[in-house]
């Protein structure tokens, strides 16, 4: 063993022990006749110090020439420091130092390896190992490991049991597109990584075991929007003889216990919201509930006059803005610019300023008097000081538009507090959504979701009003898990396939497997998918969630440290019978 | 819910209690005026009864048409049974059925779901869903499932990480195949399939990070051999700051805590053996100890008189068979027979018998007189009523020829008592061994493995003798784990990959990254990766891997159940830069 103790142990009950520490010099400070080195493991930081009146010159010489981040074996003994530092569990101790051993010299590293680096994002990502001892990024690994135990932990008592799935699956053009694998033995033929184990843990359902889950990794091959990864990690888990009730409440349970168990606050029994109603109260499915600022529908108080922008549109709606009325006309002005943005894409805002002695100014008051403002004051729930934000025109767009302009502007106010959390169930999804490019009805979660009893029915005549047995665990506004009942017989099945526009070869040479299955004794099943990445991003307090994976990728979908993927050699290429096409550009 | 208890609950203390239950019929006795249906679930076995006089009539009329693995629920009350079964915790009581609904239809199951069933491998594969309801296959997850929770709280206790490594890596040529995946955002190249987190967690041992470890889902592309999977699941681990030793104890520590915590057994310090004294003593290097048959050399002999098989061999080596002198001459001949065998490959065998008078019968008694073969028992370790086994040819044939024979002998012996635990650290491995395909030396573990202190400058004159710093892990006689002390400078790994023929571009291109690396402060590291899936299986005192994963692929590496890996759509293919070539056969 290179050491007797780690660099975050030893305090005053250690003075005048001998110890041997090994670690990276974090920095050193040489006065000349003394020298001290902060000495660095992944445990903390233990003050080095070398005196020309205590320490063999032979040791001070080599101790001058120790760089950043060299790594070293000392040997010593515990005294007491002059100066203490009370910030550090080790500030009040120090280590004389008898004996210094360079196990491995150091470059000088391409960033600073401090809390706050100099080094910029893609200079971190290919020095990634470096990265990796900074603190931040450290603590983030260390974190997700305590949250992945205590989920593991959480469901086995619960009698969860996980069973490990294939990663070598076949390819199912449904949904985001596949990674397949060539495969050698069976040539021309493909694996494709799975997207989720979702039919597995269906097929472990059929198979009676009824708590199931696994942390696993699934894989999916998209264009990477910023924060979106190739491979990520999903918390997946599965039920059977369950109703929709039984999977809330269970995994109610495991969330209760993670913001216990990591972050030490207790919440009470998740509130509940209908899809319909979370798009109508915050123009987005899974609303950030921290802070107010609910979405008011004007169009019965806007319609009845002149103005011909809100009188055309489908929808008017607002918010109120607390404390709003303070804005400049500039600050204002730069808001409307703000909505009008590409990624927000509204034609315009109107406003309407909430004075302290209860009078209104507004952009449309030409348009509007004070009794007509005193209603959108009212069903905005505006009050005097606050300002009123309206948005208008296809409901489709004004309200993702309405629902960005209200988490941007809670962001400004500070009402998203990293350390406050605000569960939420948001329920009855559609089954169904229209894709404009297709022209045709996808699955909104995905076609194995039953739909809600007695509304099969519907699908022929209004399937966009379908709903299904399907739910998102929100958390502050972020999605941290999905899922719904599930199908479990094979004529409904059948039917969904059909109705989702597979033939029935399709759907037999994708799906048989699962359709078979069905017949032989299928029990009513259920469950739900948590994405782990970002689960333990907001538990940590923050959003992104590449701070919380240890190697992760480019927006390109590149390892830029192990500068992957890369090109493959002819023989290669040759055994798994494929060829390259197409790269003439 | 759809149920108040499970299967396997109820007993004497819930008789008069209502109960809702739900499961599958395991089968059922229809005497005309009174069914019992067996109910199961994951938790066992619950009867329910049906009578005349007190089901109501129409509940009756249904209950006779259930069939085999019908999905029912059922409401009613526990009654005290007439004739108890002792053998199932649930045998004191049955259900009296006053509700019965039909959750989902059966079709004929294409085997029967018993422990001991009527379905072959193939077909069991095909329906695996089906053959997990079997307590066989059910217990086996289940028990893999507790093995994995061991480790990853044992490991978690002793302060290691577990790190989530990425999937999508580069592909390296050395070693085994790996697979690959078409890239298409990075048109023309690929991605490969870990063969194991190798580099990866170096690279954390350089981040700092000392303690790693992780069970993740390794994959080879390789030709399978019986009971091999293309993708395998290890528990890999490393640690920084370490010697050899310091592995050796972490992982006697998990290992013996598993034998405690799953197996009930308390085990000593394991036992270590070098490499070159398992090979001379049992021919293999990972000797099953449970029993003796140590190997004897008998050169000196046997190389003095004119039997010139044994004069021209390189080894002449024989094993006592306990109570062997009872074979007949025909099973002896037998034995001669197997060993001949092209999978052992021995051209002949010679044996002595040990009479219980001390006398000697053996097939060479023309050239060995009495005193030779008392020379051969003794050195064999023979006894009057063994059987001398002695094989002879060149070293590196004839020692795991024996060892076959070992292996074989005891088995037939009842000597690899499953319950008994027998774990054996095997050290010293050689560095590189010869390949007689390429005509060059390969590393024997892999090439970031540690020469043996002071040995690498034998690498230049005696390759084959020089040693490294790599350790298994044997029990019963299986490799369960592996590792090695790496190297943690540039210097002897640019050496290293000299040595094993990559140019230095191959070598930087291939592994530049981690080299890089090493530049920036490196510490000494090492670890140890076990084979989860095999680890599960001795630990369960079985062997067939197959059984302890939940879907596993035959031996072409297909999934027959979902019938992967299948062909793809020209678009995929197109989108992926690629195309098929070479499948004109």
């Amino acid at each position: 063993m290179y050491r007797s103790h780690n660099c975050g142990e030893l305090n005053a009950s250690h003075i005048n022990t001998e110890v041997t520490l090994a670690g990276w010099v974090q920095k050193s400070r040489d006065k000349g006749f003394m020298i001290w080195v902060d000495l660095r493991d992944r445990y903390g930081i233990t003050q080095l110090i070398f005196d020309e009146e205590r320490t063999p010159k032979a040791i001070i010489q080599e101790a001058k020439l120790l760089g950043r981040e060299f790594v070293i074996q000392v040997k010593g003994n515990v005294i007491e420091r002059s100066s203490k530092n009370p910030n550090i569990p080790t500030g009040e101790i120090e280590i004389l130092v008898s004996e210094l051993t360079i196990l491995n010299k150091a470059l000088l590293p391409p960033f600073t390896i401090e809390d706050k680096t100099d080094g910029g994002e893609e200079l971190r990502m290919k020095y990634r190992y470096l990265d990796i001892r900074r603190n931040p990024v450290k603590n983030s690994l260390i974190f997700r490991h305590n949250v992945a135990q205590a989920v593991r932990n959480y469901l086995s008592k619960e009698g969860f049991i996980e069973v490990e799935t294939p990663y070598l699956i076949k390819s199912t053009p449904e949904g985001a597109r596949d990674f397949v694998v060539p495969s050698r033995m069976n040539a021309g033929q493909f694996y494709a990584l799975p997207q989720s184990p979702q039919t597995f843990k269906q097929l472990l359902m059929v198979g009676g075991m009824d708590k199931y889950f696994q942390i696993v990794k699934c894989f999916r091959d998209e264009d990477l929007r910023a924060d979106r990864q190739p491979e990520f990690t999903q918390i997946d888990c599965e039920m059977a003889f369950v109703e929709q009730e039984d999977i809330l409440n269970a995994f109610e349970g495991l969330t209760r216990h993670l913001l216990k168990e990591i972050n030490g606050i207790e919440v009470e029994k998740f509130p509940r919201m209908l899809y319909d109603d979370a798009m109508r109260l915050y123009g987005n499915d899974k609303p950030d509930i921290r802070f107010g600022m609910e979405f008011g529908e004007l169009n019965s108080v806007t319609q009845h006059k002149d103005f011909g922008v809100f009188n055309s549109a489908e929808l008017v709606v607002g918010i109120a803005v607390p404390g709003g009325n303070v804005y400049t006309r500039k600050e204002i002005d730069q808001l409307i610019d703000w909505v009008k943005r590409p990624q927000v894409g509204a034609l315009g805002m109107v406003y309407c300023r909430c004075n302290e002695d209860g009078t209104y100014k507004s952009s449309v008051d030409k348009f509007y008097d004070q009794d007509d403002f005193a209603k959108w004051a009212e069903i905005t729930g505006a009050k005097p000081g606050d300002l009123i934000c309206v948005l208008s025109g296809e409901t489709y767009k004004v309200r993702p538009q309405l629902s960005a302009l209200r988490m941007e502007l809670a962001t400004r106010l500070g009402l998203r507090k990293p350390n406050e959390f605000a569960p939420l169930w948001v329920i009855d999804f559609p089954l169904l959504e229209w894709d404009e490019d297709t022209k045709r009805y996808h699955a909104m979660h995905h076609p194995f979701t039953s739909p809600k009893p007695g509304q099969l029915e519907l699908l022929a005549t209004n399937p966009g009003d379908v709903k299904a047995n399907a739910y998102d665990l929100v958390l502050n506004g972020n999605e941290i898990g999905g899922g719904s009942i599930r199908i479990h017989d094979k004529k409904t099945q059948s039917l969904m396939f059909d109705y989702l526009g597979f033939t029935e070869e399709e759907a037999k040479a994708q799906f048989g497997f699962l359709m078979d299955a069905f017949q032989y004794g299928a029990p009513p099943h259920g469950g739900l998918a948590f994405g782990l990445d970002r689960l333990v991003a907001i538990l940590a307090g923050q959003e992104i969630i590449r701070d919380f994976i240890a190697f992760p990728k480019n927006n390109s979908g590149r390892d830029i440290m192990i500068d992957a993927p890369a090109f493959i050699d002819q023989n290669q290429l040759k055994e798994l019978h494929i060829k390259l096409e197409g790269l003439d550009k």
